[in-house]
């Protein structure tokens, strides 16, 4: 069974069974790219058909869509939102045209979806059509950008949650592994004695800032541009239809939306991308810095650093018995560079934006919909597999700290930076203890020195006594 | 029905159906991360399984694995090279363990699919080992990112291809539109006439370059590490195997594989992988080149550039009737993007290799498949849906060229760079034609002017006079 | 004359005539890498030389350096804030260390300088030390840090001053420009009429956004970790002296300046600098989006859009008579996209940190140092040199509207979308105009024709009447 | 003393000591930048007066210029290449208008210099002229990239001089490490044993293969476009022009050049660079690793791997006494990162050409020099203070390999993947040797066991026994 449809391109003959019509199916033609498809990023279809009922609704509260056509158009929206007629959403995620085909996708299957309710059959545009009542008063250029937008605001949404419970978990070890004394190196050398407690607490310091950025990002993806239409001047839209809009929207969500200020601005920048993706980029660099400071305390489990031990996820290698690898850590890495690859493609495609468009907005919402979907999963997985259940090597660790060098530094405040400096030199020759040599020099009583060099002591800021000279 | 499995992290309980085992299993819990997954990249299965079949032979040949074991594998993988148990290829494409898991993945499906061959159960692997027997020999280490260099040769070929195709048509439009005069133009300013035959044939040009680039990229991929084992000492396999796999690889693939002459730097490098997609970057920029410059000339229809006229693909607008858009462009502009970011991501993969091995290899091999894949596809279509098609404005290329004041340079030679500048100077300010200021000025006469202002005159080196002075 | 100096690594003889001592020598022979130098960033000795002057007088105040030894180092400090000793700054830019080097030159300058107003000579630390005084209850790594965001607020202070002038300008000029009618385009397709007024207040929204975001990131960079000394513990600082120092070095700056709540995730997180970055990088997006607008609206002078006159800053060829070149905007693009590049390098460098301390600092203030430094440039060039003086075209603007296809937009909401598309579609095929087919096929009257067509009724949203249907 | 000087903006009065003119004098003011200026680039100021030799010289040649003015041009330009004038080149180094100021500050200075040997003062361009005379036949769109290759041969040379240098060293090293047995490690992990020899060997590796693209990207650098004048179509160079200068050139620069066969492409195709810069960014991933796996070996002293001791360059903290940094490795990453940085920048410009001609390539060339001089000094500095001189601590990388467990591996072969797998579990819970375990297990005699361990038996595949089933 098919049937005939038009646009002004020509004629097609469609499958019956498609609720999409003709100017999906060109797209289906035209965009053979990545293969991912507007129904692959269910939170943006639902977010696409609400920006739909919001605007139905609208449109009728103005007065220019027949109360019984909006009614059909919130009805089909609603199964849309549900979940219904999911695989009917079929075009490439990366097409030309500035998300046209997109919209005309949501357009042309909420009016089939609509016209078979409204006891039509699917194609009876005369009786409802994609353009003239699914996009009444709008264009793809404000509700395709605003559809991402608040998708973004979900997508960011379970982000934060699954930031804060990262957060918490840190927090948590953190506490457990207070007393935990280890060594702290900085440029990969013996520095001086910190606490597996104040690692794991500055790992949540990172993701407390984090959970601002993305807070804060957030914001930003609330700001719509509703009632722009082509350009942002708002032809051919009722000049109350704006602000009914987002009302409308806001209320359909329970997220509360606003539009710009500036609507023509608005509808030609795409900035706003860039600066969400460059909170996920900064929440990259914090999650890589988490993975790589676990793979190396990790690192061993006989030849390396030897800190703690991540839980064993699964066998490390396909020739190497009993080798078990960091694998949680490493996924980690490999899911933030692909959000920085990402975060650049999100630049490029802002870039190369002209005049009252952005054309190339679909490579945008692409690329940051991947990016959301696998940092939220990155951070979910770090959480549940390595944060949660490693165990730490507190024994090593004190060994570590009681036969290091670094411990001199303690003396710095009592015999200055050049004895000091001189006692470690000849530690490293000799491979004897600072403490032993500071003895042997006669520089202080070996009740001091205990007291200087017991870690515990160096973990806080204490110079209390003045020095000479 | 289920089946127990167990590897040294414990016992599983699995459902029967599946071919993959316990490892497989695990990796799918452990790694939610893209949701896309090996069997996503059937090139990257069929090359896999090539990969263990030309271990098994050699394995067979040099005599350390039972002719009957052997047989079983290669029909297992004959299978799946012919695209049969596509749905056991299950793994996420990003994953920790440098690839493990994907190894595991192809060693249980090919060993369970051996094993109903040879009238046992799937996991009875008593009677055939994934590790033992599928993996003999061998590491994650050396199959994995061999089984990515074969699957990139085979990527490579295609889009060669493509560019080949597409250079052809460039040459068939460029040979068609040598005659058809246009302005040429530098800075978007008005320069000096050209012809749009020059600038398909520029285009032609580029995409010969990138040919070059992709040949000698493909070479790059033909030199595998095969024998290296863990580390590319080669510990755990035959002596003779290294030769062995090579030659059976090569003989099965049709393609001309070697080693590298030293597997410890192979196994550990990853920089091959950098420069492959460093030359899918520099195609993107030849094609962002192109898809900018048939924008631009496609710009109007009325208020632009209006060169040509790109092949109308789609409705343009949900709101603009008869607006069409160039989509075709457009979307080459976005795959181009991102391959840019993916290339990023895979520099900062290879940047992060650590000793004997890169652990983040997976995200390496998902971000340049899903490149190659999208900018081959990116290519198939500008050519198809906008060279092919798109029509010269003749006319309208024309009258600009007249019109201009750039034509002003062919009296360069002739007056000297001031007295040209000052007539152009003139013809801007009065919207005088830049031949009758000259003859009002009495510099030169007006055959000559006449013959210094013919386009196509101005289309070839030919300044014989001497300049005086 | 020399001086002989030692550190633990040996001694050395050095002019006598430096001010910096035997480790800034050490580091001139190690780091000849970009020829750049601590002294070509003054913004950054003078922040430098103001954190080591409140951490003296801090020092004093909690009781544990002599008074006159730190009236001796505010002495020098305030020499080198006033611009005195500059050449002395001599260390490469990048450097290992975590800017060791930096912080040691800072301190051995001012020691030197400090030793001659006590009447000593250089070198003779006995009496006043660079490590034991000028560097007391400090490291490198507490310092360095805020010293580079101490810097980074005065750059930002000058950018946001920038900004605000290109802001102010460009509402200006959007006044000035209100009433020119002239295309609006979307995927550079003619769409529907705008503005120029309208198109310089979007770039002035964009400013205003950046704007916003500046002053955000000034903020983020207030924070710091002063006290924290080698690794955040405050090993080696007297308790009350973190608080001390931030109160003096907001005295002495006369910006407010705070300390991280959790010094040791302070002193190892880069990412604040990731994210002023960020914000640099979308400001770069906004600029090229103002660049590339200005050179399609200038482009021509007969064969472009030729909407807009750039100012004539300098002759445009060397071989083109009278060719101007739209410069300003173009070097405001190399810019933008050297801060793109800056912005990869410092997110590369953040991501590289390990443990206590991201060793790679150094590489991260040479970059962001200048971005900062070239972004600010970019904004006053763009609107001295172009945004102020740019004159519009405005006949030319409103012949292309009214010749215009895109027009029939404004019939869709009487019309229909298929109607409004197919008189377009005439339109384009026979170059007539769309008033005169929609008179001709009779679907309206001259007079409701002419009110649609009128350019300003298309400016706003109107659309009152109810479509029927 | 001033002169005075015009071009068709206008007349300006110029100081008269300076040797430029009024089109550098207008850049000057246009374009403050950077401050990096065309003279801080001395091989490309050599390089542009080489090309301008040349081209005086083939328009000599052809009879289009005389004799008389090509000799003194000829003179000024030896001159210049000399280094004499050097200060005179003082144009920004990013700058608008394609790089025209660029040109026109060469040849204003050329045509001064000239004119003072002929006895006439600077500014009397009747006698000679830098747009008539200097560039004669040529126009900045074919000289300055044509300069800026020149330029790169002569950086790709000295930077292919030090990779051969360090290729050497490390050969050299790695000869003398062949002995030095120690962990392998994957992905962080314990794997099995390798040498320190192996090691470096690898490095070797790379360096070799980073020396066979940078001569292949050099080759690319040798075809230049000289004689394609403003576009490509050579309007206004005489026909024999574009052979002759190329002759005199190679001539004049003793290395072979040859014009590309497509000049309109060649004018305005600048992928060249982008894979020059990839092939410098395949180098910095390379020079990262070796730098990486430098600091990991090289961390402790005694709480990390302690593998190897970089040589001590200068005091590592200006709080810890004693500490000693891997400040060469640091400072590699940092400009390694800055190329990267630079490539992504040199990416986004070449993206950014239009038609005829890539306006933004300036900031291009000001990327890729600024990477080829860092990453060239990277590559010295590397060698001469970190691979020449550390020292290995073979000692403790044997006691490393003869703890660890995952020698197990070797077992492999003979037990198969599970029992071995269980003799490591077995190990890690208990700490025992994996030697003792399978003795206790009686799976093989003592001697095997220990044949088997041997670490020197591990480097090598040596599988010749059939395993059983």
């Amino acid at each position: 069974m098919t049937r005939k449809e038009h646009d002004f391109i020509g004629e097609l003959e469609l499958p019956d069974d498609i609720y999409y019509g003709v100017q999906t199916y060109r797209a289906l033609n035209n965009f053979k790219m990545t293969g991912h498809r507007f129904k692959d990023y269910p939170l943006f279809v639902k977010a696409f058909a609400q920006v739909k009922k919001a605007a139905a609704k609208a449109n009728a509260e103005v007065g220019v869509l027949d109360k019984d056509k909006a009614k059909a158009l919130c009805g089909a929206a609603d199964k849309v939102i549900k979940g219904q007629f999911a695989d009917q959403f079929v075009v490439d995620m990366i097409q030309g045209g500035a998300g046209t085909s997109t919209n005309m996708n949501m357009n042309e299957v909420l009016v089939n979806v609509a016209l078979e309710g409204m006891k039509h059959k699917k194609g009876e545009y005369q009786y409802l059509h994609p353009n003239d009542h699914a996009n009444l008063g709008q264009s793809t250029n404000d509700t395709y950008p605003s559809s991402i937008k608040v998708a973004s605001v979900y997508y960011l949404t379970d982000l934060k949650k699954a930031l804060e419970d990262l957060k918490d978990a840190l927090k948590k070890r953190a506490k457990e592994f207070k007393e935990i004394i280890k060594m702290g190196r900085t440029e990969l050398e013996d520095a001086v004695p910190t606490t597996l407690g104040n690692t794991f607490n500055a790992f949540a310091s990172f993701i407390d800032s984090d959970i601002d950025h993305v807070e804060k990002a957030c914001k930003l993806m609330t700001v719509l541009n509703l009632g722009a239409t082509a350009i942002g001047t708002g032809i051919n839209c009722h000049p109350d239809y704006s602000k009914a809009v987002i009302k409308h929207l806001s209320e359909i969500t329970g997220v509360k939306f606003s539009n710009a200020k500036d609507l023509i601005a608005a509808t030609q920048d795409t900035a706003d991308y860039v600066t969400v993706s460059a909170t996920l980029r900064t929440l990259a660099v914090h999650l890589c810095k988490i993975a790589n400071d676990l793979r190396l305390m990790n690192s061993g489990p006989r030849c390396g650093l030897g800190e703690i031990d991540l839980p064993k996820m699964q066998p490390g290698s396909s020739i190497m018995p009993g080798k078990v690898n960091p694998v949680i850590p490493e996924v980690t890495l490999e899911a933030c560079y692909q959000v920085m690859g990402n975060d650049l493609t999100i630049t490029l495609c802002a870039e190369r934006g002209e005049f009252e468009l952005n054309a190339v907005e679909p490579g945008i919402a692409y690329a940051l919909f991947n990016s959301l979907n696998l940092i939220t999963n990155a951070v979910i997985t770090i959480n549940k597999y390595a944060v949660a259940g490693l165990k730490p090597r507190a024994e090593d660790c004190l060994k570590s700290v009681l036969n290091s060098v670094g411990i001199v530094t303690a003396f710095n405040p009592y015999l200055g930076y050049e004895k000091s400096a001189s006692i470690a030199k000849e530690a490293l020759q000799t491979g004897k203890a600072v403490g032993d040599i500071c003895l042997e020099r006669g520089y202080m009583s070996k009740d001091q020195i205990d007291k200087l060099l017991e870690p515990k002591n160096m973990l806080n800021p204490h110079m209390t006594q003045k020095r000479e000279g």
